[in-house]
């Protein structure tokens, strides 16, 4: 039976690692990288950045291919499938391997927060014993970046996705409301007079773009900093804070 | 003008200091650490201990007593008080120091999340530079610790503390609470039948208890537990995830 471990990398900055994550990354026997994702998260480049940040005698190293992901299904239903075509890919590449006591994946951000490696890993056979190293968020990059803390005194908060935004609106028990996964600026689905905005893309790397304010000055402005900058990029992850104003 | 770091450390465990922390302690000038706190979290101990653990040429270093917090007031009101009387504090520690042009706060966890670094450091005159560097929070360290997501795919999860957990309930919005800042066990306030739970005492330290199950069953446990590990140690700082059951 081999050891799993799960490493949060943070968002890009190689600088997020934690003492905890280089030490897991030295003591590993292999590591899996991907090879080929859909944005720069997926990226085998910065993951390489990071192993060679930490040491100078890298671990093994076998790369895998991200599996497309089916959008004929319904929506979970394509998730699971993905999911098992995943679980086969890290399967073989770990199979070639024998040897390997101590394998370890890169994860971006925190392997907790709206990331699929655990539910992969859980369907591995056989099961290895799993171990997972907390991250530095995209959340956490962004209210640091911003320097604001993310909740007001006392009171929850909420995480959820664009899509969710859109098809649910503000949900009522929270005064702040962090947005991750959205493709299509859903803040726009909002009444937006009522609410402030604290924006980001590409947070805690190079590229980072900060834009703040009252929602209904600065919607525009995000909406064509975003195009433009994905563009440019050929790739963008962003992520927001929104709070009911006059709180 | 000076500069204000506020570095988050992770939530007890050394290794959880991430290289960007650990980069701004050492080039700090003077680093501000409080003696008498309520709680571990506000010990200098653990301070020193990260300190060391990053640089053999530790800055200088300024103390400062946490003032009591008075209780007969408002809860607002109090903690507003309470928030200046530590500016206060803080401006005369790095007063004695002025030639110090990086000043640092090693923040417990992130700096963003229920701490008040951020407030206390608005009400500073004059106005610092402020920088924030993330760091790991006990949620991170919760869902590492139990090798588990945050959230259901796609769906949205609130963060909470014990006391809007009795007042208001369970919130429909979301299929996964974290509760923090609960002194109560504040879980029991729900129809326990219908919930799981992840909990965990002391996370990422050695001390580090976990518990997880039906809330019905485990709930009892929990509660004894808590009590004898708080009058073990004197202190105990507690956390937990809750889902719905069946989801
Ligand atoms: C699949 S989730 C992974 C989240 C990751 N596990 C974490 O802890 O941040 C991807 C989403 O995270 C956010 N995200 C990740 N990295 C980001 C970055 N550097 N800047 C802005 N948003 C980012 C975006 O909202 C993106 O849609
Ligand atoms: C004032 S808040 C500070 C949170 C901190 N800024 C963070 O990011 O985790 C204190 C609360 O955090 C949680 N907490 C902090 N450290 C913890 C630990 N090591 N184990 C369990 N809970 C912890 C508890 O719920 C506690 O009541």
């Amino acid at each position: 039976m081999y050891e799993l471990t799960l490493i949060g990398i943070g968002t890009g900055n190689p600088d997020h690692v934690t003492y905890q994550g280089a030490q897991a990354i030295r003591a590993a026997d292999l590591i899996l990288i991907p090879r080929k994702g859909e944005n720069k998260a997926d990226l085998a480049g910065v993951r390489e950045d990071i192993i060679s940040h930490v040491t100078e005698t890298p671990p093994k190293i076998a790369y895998f291919d991200i599996p497309k992901r089916r959008a004929d299904d319904g929506y979970l239903r394509g998730v699971d499938e993905w999911h098992d075509a995943i679980a086969l890919c890290w399967q073989e590449a770990i199979a070639d391997y024998p040897d390997a006591q101590r394998v370890a994946l890169l994860i971006w951000g925190d392997p907790s927060l709206y990331d699929s490696s655990l539910r992969i890993a859980a369907r591995l056979d056989p099961q290895p014993r799993k171990k997972v190293i907390p991250g530095i968020t995209a959340l956490q990059a962004l209210t640091a970046s911003h320097a604001i803390p993310i909740n007001d005194i006392g009171a929850p908060y909420i995480v959820t996705t664009g899509r969710r935004l859109r098809d649910e609106g503000w949900p009522d028990v929270a005064s702040t409301v962090a947005v991750m996964l959205d493709g299509e600026c859903s803040f726009q689905s909002l009444p937006m007079a009522d609410y402030e905005i604290w924006w980001g893309a590409y947070v805690g790397m190079k590229e980072e773009i900060l834009i703040r304010g009252p929602l209904a000055d600065v919607a525009q402005d995000i909406i064509q900093t975003r195009a433009l900058a994905r563009s440019d990029h050929g790739w963008i992850m962003d992520i927001y804070l929104l709070k009911k104003r006059g709180n």
